[in-house]
């Protein structure tokens, strides 16, 4: 298991990528749009970890109603697991809620999964696993 | 530069000790009290990066004050960086807003500066350099 990457909530992708360029001494390598999360995305690489800026393409998006609710700031960690599927049953085991029953494809070509924060003491964990084809 | 640490706000260490060590799959390898930050800490490894869960030990610790303002979740993102004053310098010239002037003592034997959510699209980030005597 590793750190694959933090997520941040931004309002405006372009204003934030210009910031954290500044911040990290380095561009973002990606921008990626989601359309099923409603979300445009952009990365940047840190070390062997990824900063993943997310801002929403529509009212209903998570990451709207985030913003809304916290201000803009750091949304989620995600935790790179080698099976999935194994990961999300021993999870459910120890009695964590995931979000999702089945595995979702996300943005950077993963399956994803996440915990709801209510059982990870307020953390929005992410689980994901890259998708081989 | 890479994420050498995720901060996580908790209410009590030890309930998130067990909590964290079921997500993870792994126990915390180190418990260290910061006095002069009013917090207790522990740490678990996940790949070459650290979750330090933080635990107020005072009112007056920004822990504390996190917790009250937001609940529980994740704190802040650290950056180790190779020279914490150029680093400093170069953030400064950016127009970040740094929370203070000179590199203090953290945790985990490091130099920690940090940099002002304000400044930073809601993210608290610190720097840290290992320090080496």
């Amino acid at each position: 298991m590793h750190v694959e990457h933090i997520g941040i909530a931004v309002k405006n992708c372009q204003d934030a990528n210009q910031l954290f360029a500044k911040l990290l001494g380095s561009e973002p390598y990606k921008a990626e749009k989601v359309e099923s999360e409603a979300v445009n995305t952009s990365f940047f690489q840190v070390g062997n970890t990824k900063i993943e800026l997310l801002e929403a393409t529509a009212e209903h998006s998570a990451i709207a109603k985030f913003i809304e609710k916290r201000g803009e700031g750091i949304h989620h960690i995600a935790f790179e697991v080698k099976d999935i599927y194994a990961e999300m049953e021993r999870l459910k085991a120890e009695g964590f809620q995931l979000l999702n029953e089945a595995p979702k494809r996300g943005a950077d070509n993963k399956l994803v999964c996440f915990v709801h924060p209510k059982s990870a003491n307020g953390v929005l964990v992410e689980l994901c696993q890259e998708i081989k084809e």
